[in-house]
């Protein structure tokens, strides 16, 4: 065995250690009014993500975060806690929907679930996960509808190669 | 008319100005490696994003921006000169691909097109329209791939409300 990289510090899922229909559930992340300003003023700088008045008036009827900011904090939930995924969290792409605002002062976790596992048919030592992420507010409204494939490397990785997940990838 | 709010001072584009095929090209944006490391540290703490040396033994083979950093610039993008689109840019939704990685010191622009336009049946004051922007290197190299719909108020929202888009959505 190679030693560790960083991600190994903690308990991390090989594709083999997943199943359809295995759930994860994140800790908590808060949002407050100034993250979502700050957040606006450097990426989505407008009126109804950064000026509580000006947002009043328009069809948020109120100050929300950007959608963006949703997609980040939702991330830094799943890495921290909500994907205990070998090799880290790699996705080509993902649809995304935001069904609900998120609004100052909402705590947000993200609720997980391993939709389609696919072997790769060319690499024994990964697999394919598709998983469906789903962040909530305190509320218990959804704010954010994620469906990513992961490219999670198997136990296989580590064995033909002498080295952890993510080097393999 | 009502007083401009403050996305009509400069000129925009309501959904009876846009056609299919329409194109768009935004301004420019640099991402460099304290840029990438800030936003990692905040949002997406993996160590291919945080760490030039650690990066290196990773499937990128050096240091990336997160992929939600890639997002989140090509909205600042958007929303400063990419998408000139009364009342703002409000998506419920996307498709996003990242088919290849933001390096260290990557100048970013995105060209956008127009795809698809649905006035609404009920609502005469808006429609939607689907757009494709793609997020483009120095190198001429595509990063993101982002398909979004978007509500876009009509000149009727401003007729029949006598106040700007933006409200009416």
């Amino acid at each position: 065995m190679a030693i560790p990289n960083q991600l190994d510090v903690k308990e991390v899922l090989y594709f083999d250690d997943l199943h359809v229909g295995q759930r994860f559930v994140s800790g908590t992340h808060l949002i407050d009014e100034e993250q979502i300003k700050a957040f606006a003023t450097q990426f989505d700088p407008q009126p109804f993500h950064l000026d509580v008045e000006a947002a009043k008036d328009t069809l948020f009827k109120g100050l929300v975060a950007s959608g963006w900011h949703t997609a980040a904090s939702t991330m830094l939930l799943l890495v921290g806690s909500g994907l205990p995924i070998a090799g880290g969290i790699i996705g080509v792409g993902a649809e995304i929907a935001w069904p609900n605002p998120t609004r100052p002062n909402a705590t947000l976790h993200v609720e997980s679930e391993i939709l389609e596992l696919t072997p790769s048919r060319s690499r024994p030592d990964r697999g394919v996960a598709t998983i469906r992420s789903e962040t909530h507010n305190q509320l218990g409204e959804i704010v954010q509808v994620l469906s990513t494939k992961l490219v999670v490397p198997s136990r296989a990785s580590i064995a033909t190669r002498g080295e952890p997940g993510q080097k393999t990838l």
